[in-house]
């Protein structure tokens, strides 16, 4: 009788034996037998993923039988309890063959085909990107083709041989399998079972191409915030040179160029830190707004603002990014030169004009107010940041998080909307402060925070907040609820804030 | 034969074989049987939640039908491999149907209470907060009294259907079962299992209620900590009010309230973080004087010392966050206005003094050794927030946890300690600094945290911590120590630092 | 029939029926056996382990009863559903044993010698520091020569009783188990299994000495990375106190020694932070630079630099760490009193001179180009250290993980390079910063940096990448290629940055 690890099956004669106790009872012939029992698996190829392989199935209880070409040169690679040897040998005996080579040399293994029929050849390569592009048949698909009489499933192809090695953690966890045959995919699973992974069925082998494009993936998720957050800096930037550094330059024939690597930067992040801000929270609104006028919840949004849903965790992040290299950037202000000239001239400004006291109380109202609010933002944004981490938000209830990431977040956007204004104060009704016309920087960014913020503010009363609590709850407009309406367990908000 | 996936259980007639050939062998025809082979379950609903649950439970394996009032309607929503049909249909077959429906609507199912008897039902519904107070009775009691004929598992509430989606992850993969049956409730944990989840035995159905308030949690752990941090920052922010801004007014009528928002806030932050930081220790301290004392540490630590006990993780992440406030609100120092004013009129009194140079070498020493102190102290305690994260502290052992949490931990406090030392100065001793008779603030938030530093140094001499060593491995006073004592793997101590 | 929990059994005259079903229909049935079902263990032992244990068994299914000398005394401490009995009694029927007592009262258990004939033991046990020097014979290897008509097998000693209680979670999911017998291993491991851990064979019961001493490890990673980072410090520290300090005293008697505090642990920082984060890199260029020469990848790298490339991630993490406390103590400047007082200074200098303006514009550029580079370089570490952390690393596929810590951690590399060169500018050249004929220190940590990044500018040249990408996919000098190439799923990459 044979069996996989952690999978226990009984064996006829003795169900009326405790599991446990006949593991006891036979333990001294079994131990004999031990090495025959372990479910035996090859591995044709000796790169180091082979190697892990090995190690892992090793580890998991499997007994291993490697096939080389050059079996003395390889088994050195290997720990000693695998078998190495000449691939004609390796795949004989077991019933499934992890295929550990390259694309490129599948063919070379066709001497095999005859050893190979009926078994499950098990493809975990990856193709390079290029090969990817390259190639419209996936791997998989491909060695189908040269071993008709065998079974290929992919699997595997997402886990580096780090993570075999060093033991699989949360998060790669996850081994999509995919191929034609149900059993044979359920042996692979159980296998990616045994060795602590978690397998995901993800059809058949047609599905092999996109299961071979995981690995090649690059922060997709990432792509569009990171564009929008860019783009927000260059148009911020050009808008804060022309009116800080042109304008005085050509009205006045002022050099203030020196304040382009800091000065116009520490302008330019926090628009965009705040604008990115209400772009979290813009989404929600507008489908808040959908769901009202349509008076459901079960007709899909549009696809834009689908998209838009499902980033809001990377454009808040990257919001709190910008505001706090603002920071960083607002604690280097003094330590400037240019800090230090001006602070003597100004002395020696007050010393030539005979003036003994300089002291503007409203000067000092703002800035301190403003400062204590913009710590208060950035500490509120920082406590967003840490519960966006995996291990942080995945230890939340829905409730919890719910009530960091939206009713944090909307603090902290109140708070950024406080400190830009009292940033701004009266500036924005001095016409001085409109450079070629141009209104302050900081009178741009409000307009979508605060559209943001009232419409907030309206969902909040009764009338609304009750009607779309119902919607949110199955209701329907027109519908006499006849049908069954069901459970939400919250599922879309989840995403929903920061 | 029909089987869960991932549990493999072996034909009488094929013992022999091994089970990964035996799955080979007859993989052609068990190709056709497949469908019919996965283990079939029903769901009732249509909602978000039911459409997660149906789609990980088809990527888990099994064989799903949905029941619905609208299923033409209904079916759109679902993956394809999910069948979708009327009620009365999905519910005749599977011996496992999933309730997802509100609990208002649990009547409106009577309809199918033949169907239904001697099936499992499982409840995953989640009461809002207003629901679970007005009921006495849990939801899941509710459906069994409306089902008698069925079994009632409650199970899955705590999971999201964003959960459902994107797979379990750590720390949000335990799933609490509870029930009156221990075989339907073993079938679930099983199904549970299969999906990736964790499950829990709870206990009867008496439980549900518990169950059901799981996901209603607020962050209860920060609950107490938090209105601690809260009532130390008026009573401190009160304290310094009086000393910084009101005694100037009253007695030498200086307005001095620009303070308020930056000054007397900054004076305030440390002296929170300070007197937390200490509390983190206190209890340890006090732990250890009762164990001392006692001569054992089999008797029970009275009810609020093991409170405080368990809290002092919250404690510690909220004195790092007074902390790094502090540092923020610090740096904000030179930016404000009115340090430009007083350092431009400093120079002007300077010159008008006919002074030609400025210098205080003890004043010099003073700031910049206490400048010192307080980024290290900040830095070592940054280390020990970083430790906190689940992700980390779960990969160290305890011997590196402790390391981390309470040697580095206490260097931290020692740090904080010379701080503080260093900013007061000889300014405890000078007259003019007690303004209305108060002392400076400082002073007072010396206390617990030298009390703490000194019982520490006690409990190192050689009597008490080899006593202490005794007691903690299970020694008792006044005990022939005839019984067999425990081992520990340090269990209390594990949440005991920071 | 008994059974593991979440492992399903199928009984011999029910194949034809579903699982599910069959637990259905005799659900009545069952519910009477259930108790007499459950796998039944047995525990010696009462202390906090012993406690966590039974509750975590009970929990996964277990039916558990717990032998102590004191039954009465012990049973308050159990949950209700342990049983609590005399040692005689609690062992006679299970047949798995955990043994929760310390190893000098093994012997004390002797007298059950009889009633543990032919069962599993499991030495839980953890040896203190001192046991493991003492004894060089594992705590199991003890115990099995005290039983020897028992099986011994090691297992749970590195999960801490806090862990057992709370649920195991990922990264100390792992239970290292070993044992003479195949199958009372495959027995443990199964319960380990069921218990929410994930086993790992380790061999023989001869490695209970290694895994014994998994728990008594600290933080073995960290150690020679923090000694280097120690003994940089120390190093630049005296090379800056000679240059700041020493050489103003002696050779114009100027008193500098208040900078020790803040100015020169400043000046050292950045050092130490930039030559670590160049050692990140430097051994990855000459793992390049040994397998071009080679020609081929499988010649195993030598031992220091083997340990060098592994290390890699704690020396980034280190460097990040300098980095943050170089920005914390740059910010601090402006609030020393001697920063107040150099100012004051300058003014009445200014004033004293009849100068009415004072600007230098070089000096204004190069600060502000400098403290720019300053904040983006120490931003782009920031990413690295986040993407560093285990639940993040985790989250992302190879290419993503390579592509923070190669590409991004080059750029950094590269920005901390300008930051220095621009703070430098062109003081390298003035005779005048030779003092003592010391170079500045920032020539001297430029020499590695530069290395780096010209050895990664030359493997960028087409010849030698094309070359380097040929050798890490298998390909070997003077080798026609015949055999089979393999597969790599990127493995020695994944912690090769940062």
């Amino acid at each position: 009788m044979s069996q996989l690890p952690v999978v226990a099956a009984a064996m006829p004669g003795e169900m009326d034996k405790p599991l446990i106790s006949r593991c006891l009872v036979d333990s001294d012939g079994s131990l004999a037998e031990a090495p025959s029992e372990a479910p035996r698996v090859g591995i044709l190829g000796s790169g180091d993923f082979a190697r892990s392989l090995a190690t892992r199935l090793v580890c998991s209880g499997f007994s291993v039988v490697v096939g080389s070409r050059n079996p003395k040169r390889s088994a050195g690679l290997f720990p000693n309890a695998v078998q190495v040897t000449f691939q004609e040998e390796a795949v004989s005996s077991p019933d499934v063959i992890f295929v550990a080579v390259y694309r490129e040399h599948y063919s070379s293994l066709c001497g095999l085909s005859d050893q190979l029929t009926g078994k499950i050849l098990v493809d975990v390569s990856n193709p390079t990107e290029q090969e990817h592009l390259r190639h419209h048949e996936s791997n998989a698909e491909y060695l189908a083709s040269l071993f008709p009489t065998c079974t290929v499933v992919k699997a595997f192809n997402v886990i580096s041989a780090w993570t075999l090695q060093s033991g699989p953690r949360d998060g790669n966890r996850q081994v999509p399998v995919c191929g034609n045959q149900p059993e044979a995919k359920r042996v692979v699973s159980e296998m990616a079972h045994a060795m602590g992974f978690m397998p995901m069925d993800m059809g058949s082998l047609a599905s092999a191409r996109e299961v071979e494009a995981l690995p090649l993936r690059l922060l997709p998720g990432w792509k569009v915030p990171t564009l929008l957050a860019l783009g927000l800096f260059v148009c911020f930037y050009a808008y804060n040179f022309v009116r800080d550094v042109l304008e005085p330059y050509v009205q006045e024939g002022k050099n203030r160029f020196y304040k382009l690597p800091v000065s116009v930067v520490n302008t330019t992040l926090p628009c965009v830190a705040y604008v990115l801000l209400s772009l979290v929270y813009l989404p929600g609104v507008l489908a808040a707004a959908l769901q009202l006028q349509r008076g459901t919840k079960y007709r899909r949004f549009p696809d834009w603002l689908d998209h838009w849903l499902q980033h809001r965790k990377q454009i808040g992040l990257l919001s709190f990014f910008c505001a706090a290299l603002h920071a960083l950037y607002s604690f280097c202000l003094p330590l400037r030169r240019s800090h230090r000239y001006e602070l003597v001239n100004l002395a020696l400004k007050q010393v030539l004009a005979n003036k003994s006291h300089l002291w503007v109380e409203e000067e000092v109202w703002r800035m301190e107010i403003y400062l204590s609010l913009g710590v208060l933002a950035l500490g509120t944004l920082s406590l967003l940041a840490v519960t966006s981490l995996p291990s942080i938000a995945n230890s939340l209830n829905w409730r919890e998080f719910n009530f960091v990431q939206s009713t944090l977040g909307f603090v902290a956007l109140v708070l950024s909307t406080l400190h830009t204004l009292t940033y701004g104060w009266t500036r924005a009704f001095e016409e001085s402060c409109y450079k070629f016309y141009l209104p302050p920087t900081f009178t741009l960014t409000l307009l979508v925070p605060c559209v943001v913020i009232l419409a907030k503010g309206l969902f909040l009363l009764p009338c609304l907040s009750r009607r779309l609590a119902r919607i949110r709850r199955g209701w329907e407009k027109g519908s006499a609820l006849k049908f069954t309406p069901p459970t939400d367990n919250a599922p879309v908000e989840k995403t929903s804030h920061v």
